[in-house]
Formats: C-alpha cells, structure tokens, sequence
C-alpha cells in the first residue's frame, strides 16, 4: 500500500481537544451543554454505540443522557420524549438510535426533533434545508466526510467527486454538502451499468454503498483519493468497509480506511454540533473552499 | 443538424387528450377540476403564462382560476390565500406566480400549499418527499425532462446522465428524479472545472444552467440524447435555450430545442397533476425503468 492514510483519529482529535477548551469556559460561566439519545431498543450494537459517546462525553465535559425506552416502547412514546427534549432548554442536542421497534419509522420521528438540535440530521426539515443551502445540521457520518477532507486539505471546488451509494442517510446528504462546497458531483449506486466509469476518472472517491470489496484498483484513478463509508462485517465478524484497501492502496494518493476513518469523526461532529449549534449557511467549512487542492 | 428533434408538442399533445377524454368523463360525473394561479406581480411573462395555462385549461375542460393579488401584496396576503385554497375541496391544484413583491420568498410561501394540491412542487416538504422516494410533485419543469425522455423511449436505468445546473427549481429536483428511476447521475454547474469531462460521456446530457450557448458540440458524445432546458433571451429578445443546436445536433443523437422541447410538456404536467393527483411513490413513469434504451 502506497497510498497515505487518512485517519479519522487526528480529525477527531482535533475536534475533541478544541472543545474541550470550550465547553472549560462555558462551565466556568456555569453554562452546561447536554447531548439526549433517545434509545427504543435492546440492540447490542446500538448499546455498544451509545458507551462510545458516553466516553467522549466524560472526556470533552459535556453531559450525555440515555433515555432508554425500552424495544417496546411506542412511536407516541418516542415522539412524546423527542418532543419534550427538543422544548427543553437545558437539552442542546438530541440523537434517536436505531433500530426503532416495529411500526416506528426514523423519517417519521424525526419531524419531532427540533431542527436546532437535530445533530444528527434525522429530521426531514434539516435534509430540505440542507437543499436549499440553508443553515442546518447534515446526517453526521455525510458532513464527517466533509471534515476529513477539509482536515486533509483535498480540495473540493469544481473538482469531479463520486459519491457511490444513494442513501438517504449518507450518498443524498453527501452529495448535496459536496454541491453546496460547489464540487462536481456523480453519484452511482447498487444500478450503475459501468461503475468504473462513474468513479474511474474522479479525483475524490466516496464509497457508501454498503457492500464489502465494491471498490477496487480498477474503480479509482491513479493518484486519486478514496473516503471509505461502508461498515461491513466479515465472516470472522471483523468491521470492514466498501474499499479493497490492499489493491486501491496501490493506485490511490490517499486512502481513508475502516476502521479508523470517518467512524471516529462522526461521533466528534456529534458533540460539535451539540456544542456549537447550528453552522452558518455556508455549512461553515473549516477550511475555505477557496483553500485549494493539496491532494 | 443530424440529431433527431425531440419536440415536446406531442408529449404534450399525448397528455392532453389523455386528460381532456378523463375530463370530459369526470364532468358527465358532475366532478369539476380546478387550478388555481395565485399572482402578486404585473410582470408581463407571468401574465402571457398564466394566459398560457388559461388557454390549457380550456381546451382540456379544466377550470383555471387566477387570484389575482397585485403586485403590493403582502406575504400574510399570499399565504392566506393559499391556506384557504389548500383547504378547499374544490380546488385540486395550485401554483404560485414568481416574481413575488419584495420581501416574500417562494420558499417560504411554497409551505402554505397543500402537498397534494402543490402540482408545481413549491412545497419544501414536497422536494423532502422526493428525496425518500415518497408520493410528491416534483416542480413540473424537472418532471417534464423525465416526461420527454419517457415518451421518447429513452432508457434512464443505469446510464450515465449530466445534468447541467444545480438550482432549487431544476437541477436539484431533477437530480432526486433521475436517481430514482436508477439513473447514474452528475451533476455539473457554474464552478465546474471540467465541463466537458463531467458531460462528455453521458448517454443523455440536461442543460439547465440559464446560459446561452453553454452547451457544445465538444460538450457532448457522439450519438447521446441532448435535453435543453434553457431559457434566455438574445440580443433580439428571442428565447433560446442553453444548447447551441447547430454544433450539438451535427454530435448527438437527438436533441429537444428551445423553444418547442420540455416547455410545451411542462404545461401539460401541471394539469395533469391537478386533475389525478399524487403520483405513486415510484414516480408513476409512463414507461417502466426497463423498457430498454431506444435512443
């Protein structure tokens, strides 16, 4: 492998330490800032998710409150609690896990998180201001691609980008956060004829479509560099992504690898958004999207 | 020109007999249909439209109804008419004439029209329903380039597809409406590096940028399809369209012009949104997404 990796830890590491500093003087002015997950299920891996943010939250110093319904709990009672949450001052960010028990749909309980603290994007409201170029919060794993390669100086203004994957939780959002920083944008899926020729030529790769070893040497361009989205599980139960990262390794300028890329930033940009609040329209990069390409 | 022209007159044509025949059925019934044009403008395009969908209304039995506010109208104006409109059983369709009076928007108006009366997709949660693939309008210029490609037998299932343009009323919906009938979608714009890599191997290129000329024969491959989308005015004060037809029609398969391409189809759509209503969530295409590619 040739390619320079792009991990997530340092992103999310920057992002971590920066708020630390600040949540330090927000509590010094005795201001709290307090992260709510709404969890209606018994899921081992939602259970292991929601200890992963506890522990970023005892680290940064912002408060993170389970309100654990139960897998029976009722769409009434998740929107009830959605509800009350997002009238709550003292409540700044607010997640609903998944899964949701039967007959709970995730676009119909997001309508009832306020948009404001819609960290993670699930509201339908957030997706339409998204579009709109609006100030809003993106699906977090969508916008933790836009961090990584703002925190790697890729330059994304009129460059040609390939979004593999439509989800309404990664490829749509993303695709729309890559417009609005004015990226040309392909978006190919599980459909595309000729996925070679959808990714072949672009100069960034995203690969979010869910299916393990979809992208290989013969899908990206030499010098190229590749984001992989996809969490998998192999045979032996091991995390792996979208990417062959062996043989991609060896063409790409860059890779961003699972585990250890966009994973560890989304949970960062969870507790920036409940930290911060809502971004300016501009989706506020942390980079100019003037700021050119370095990769 | 080599290019076969894909005129919308008979798409046009198709819709409206359809539609005048289910008319003429639904009134033998004693059901009438209504469309209602709210304008707060004297803008003189505007007034020729609405004289345009005047006309479609009654050759097809439709009846059109123009609330006529003036162009000093108040925002609260507007929306109480559209609120009252939206809650009228007797009205089945609405749309909002732009330019509004300063200090209105469309997107904000657009949420005082009922989702299923919002036959010109101005909704904000219509375009949210687009996106997860729900029963909507999509804004009826989008939904005519998809009409055209439909009656024409072009295959969308996927193919590589440019779409030239990222606006709030065009490109974007556009985008959501080819992906899902499985296109392979890009989308391109003003600050695109390339444009010729990102529409030069496109089966079907959508040019709806606003730019005269923009589109040319070193734009587009050989034998792709060519949908013009433009509108501009020359020096004459003649409509053209984004497409230099001379030099693209001697490339491209086919080739719909301005004038005589998707207006034409754009009229009829919104009439056929009034008189049947919510499309099914699979966008109801007048050909299934396998039908094949006949250009």
């Amino acid at each position: 492998m040739n390619a320079r990796v792009l991990s997530g830890r340092p992103v999310a590491a920057a992002i971590q330490s920066q708020l630390s500093a600040d949540i330090d003087e927000l509590l010094r002015q005795g201001k709290k800032r307090q992260l709510l997950i709404v969890a209606a299920t018994d899921d081992p891996s939602s259970a292991s998710y929601v200890r992963t943010l506890q522990r970023f939250g005892g680290q940064t110093g912002v408060t993170v409150t389970v309100a654990d319904l139960g897998p029976d709990a009722s769409e009434i009672d998740i929107r009830t609690v959605l509800e009350t949450a997002s009238a709550d001052e003292n409540v700044h960010g607010i997640i609903l896990q998944t899964p949701l028990p039967d007959g709970a749909s995730i676009s119909g309980l997001g309508s009832a998180i306020a948009v404001e603290k819609d960290v993670d994007g699930a509201n339908p409201a957030s997706l339409t201001r998204l579009l709109a170029g609006e100030a809003c919060f993106a699906p977090a794993t969508a916008a933790a691609v836009v961090e990584l390669l703002d925190h790697y100086e890729v330059g994304l203004a009129g460059r040609p980008i390939s979004v593999v994957g439509r989800s309404l939780v990664v490829g749509k959002p993303l695709l729309h956060l890559l417009l609005n920083r004015d990226a040309t944008v392909t978006v190919a899926h599980s459909r595309t004829a000729d996925l070679a020729a959808a990714t072949g030529t672009a100069a960034v790769v995203v690969a979010a479509a869910g299916r393990a070893g979809l992208i290989r040497a013969a899908h990206v361009a030499q010098g190229s560099v590749v984001i992989d989205v996809g969490t998998n599980f192999d045979d032996a139960g091991a995390l792996v992504g979208d990417v062959e990262a062996g043989s991609v390794g060896a063409v790409a300028a860059a890779l961003s690898p699972v585990p250890g890329g966009v994973g560890a930033v989304t949970t960062a940009l969870l507790f920036r958004n409940t930290v911060y609040g809502l971004p300016d329209p501009s989706g506020s990069p942390s980079l100019p999207a003037a700021a050119g390409a370095v990769l």
